[in-house]
């Protein structure tokens, strides 16, 4: 099934089921007002939820036409949003953007990072910053959404704890990172409030693309109007759903509705760095990226960071080329202070 | 006023009015079932449990009697716990402890992290963990709730955003820093569940001890029924709250009920290492800064980190020796996976 949450003038909106193809919607508020009620109490939610969506997907509810422009994240705000860096070739492209080493061990033990949750920008909504200094960036990325998951969950036990399934933009300040990595303690000013695609899915809607705690299907990215990335979800992403969430969960229990991220998509092409996508290759799923490899191929980046007015469109289609999430869709706005 | 939030078989409890005294309490979920609730409306919600504070307090309500032991941490769960490191004199210590140097700029920017909010412990449950070997160590620590915080706040605009205080243990698990610290993006495995006060205070509730963005009384932590630290909040405090919140919102808003902590209470005494309590000084608000000591005084540590039964208690008084907030009164349990 998916669901939605619809705008609405409270802070966590109104909880939807929304049609397999996007076109309609049903609201769902007489089994629980909010996503996070829902995953609450999941076990209850869940069937009543099932038996709405199926007979909104039957014809048997009517419904109302769904206008994704009109969604939140599907948790406006969320307890927990843990995003790891699944896909190693992104950050070993970031770091040597930087000229930083990647982190001892790093190919057995997930970097992670939590990421402020207390407000997610609607998919559709500007991403509102104060100054285009900081290095503004996208990042296209895949994410779960767990129920309640024990302390020391292993990874075979993990991927049954994986409830929803999402896509993001984690948007980064490029310029405020160094300063923040070189204090050790993680990311406050580097990371702005991320966008969620309009519709959460239920992993099984997912068929056989989603395997082995992976999604494989590509992910596009579309900067400015243009194909930036297409790379496949499923590919060199070492570490799957269910071992990020078992590594998060070592020392502590992660309650319903945390949020684990895969981090930047990525994939190498030919076991070198990825081409950009008019070339055949897959691209890329955030500008520092395609910096890196200008920087290897010409001696320095020549794509800036984002400017306000600026568009990132972030969506992901089935075999059939149908939108599975929705997109999200948005524009880069100078935030008046 | 006094506020905190009753267990019940809920995430998020039900919200009470605690009298002064800490004696009774009376239901506030007329007004909003939650603190979050509460915190989301404020500008609504204050006047209605002033109100309430004031009946309450005058004895025209009379109120049930008041058992701390009952209560869950004033927001069970939050949106956002952001945790910096106020006491420069603390992550000196701890910092020598470990051989790593305090990152550049540490004396004009604050060191925080971002820490998990999905579960806060009750301040009277046990503190679980899986295994002694992750070097168990209680943080004594002042925090405050805010209100909705605009991006790029000022200092002297950020205090008026504080509208709640609290006592906070950031349990930390010490053997797990340092590879978390080389991987600089943040401590997910090292901080484990924390525990808040049982009761929530507005500042005026404070009096003079509120002063400069800063809580002016000294913190007792109280390790296995012996004082172990009594260092005073409003001595060298590097970074009042306010610059606290104006350091998290330098680059996103801060939504009503985001947590921002000093970090761990520390004094220096007569410029150099504080002394056990015993001998005068004003001791510590850690087993980290103690085994610092000990290795400065003696070339090695010899309090070892808590085991499983070690008990934890936090509180503080007023100038007539009267607990403002309840205490945190933990004991150490082994978790069983």
């Amino acid at each position: 099934m998916k669901l939605a949450t619809l705008l609405d003038n409270s802070r966590d909106g109104r909880l939807v089921v929304v049609s397999t193809d996007l076109e309609r919607y049903v609201l769902a508020t007489d089994i629980s007002a909010t996503l996070q009620g829902a995953l609450d109490d999941w076990a209850q939610a869940k069937p009543a939820l099932q038996s709405l969506s199926d007979q909104l997907n039957s014809g048997a509810i009517k419904g109302e036409a769904f206008d994704q422009v009109k969604a939140a994240s599907p948790l406006p705000r969320a307890y927990q949003w843990l995003d790891g860096s699944a896909y190693l070739n992104h950050g070993e492209l970031v770091r040597k953007a930087r000229n930083a080493q990647m982190p001892k061990g790093y190919e057995t033990d997930p970097i992670m990072y939590q990421g402020g949750s207390d407000s997610f920008t609607p998919p559709h909504h500007p991403i509102e910053l104060i100054t285009e200094d900081w290095g503004i960036d996208f990042e296209s990325e895949i994410a779960v959404i767990t129920d309640d998951v024990p302390m020391g969950v292993t990874p075979a036990q993990a991927g049954e704890h994986i409830q929803l399934v999402v896509l993001v933009n984690d948007v980064s300040l490029r310029a405020l990172i160094p300063d923040e990595m070189a204090k050790s303690l993680g990311l406050i000013h580097s990371k702005s409030s991320s966008a969620f695609s309009p519709v959460a899915v239920t992993p099984d809607e997912l068929g056989k693309a989603w395997q082995d705690g992976k999604l494989h299907l590509p992910l596009l990215s579309t900067y400015n109007g243009a194909l930036f990335g297409k790379p496949n979800g499923g590919r060199d992403m070492t570490f799957s759903f269910p071992d990020l969430i078992a590594h998060a969960a070592k020392s502590r229990v992660l309650s319903a509705g945390s949020i684990v991220g895969s981090g930047t998509v990525s994939n190498k092409l030919d076991g070198g760095p990825g081409k950009p996508v008019p070339s055949g290759g897959s691209g890329y799923s955030c500008i520092a990226e395609i910096r890196m490899i200008e920087t290897i191929l010409d001696g320095a980046p020549k794509t800036p960071y984002m400017s306000f007015g600026d568009t990132i469109r972030i969506e992901m289609n089935d075999a059939n080329g149908k939108s599975i999430f929705g997109s999200i869709d948005q524009v880069i706005k100078k935030h008046d202070v």
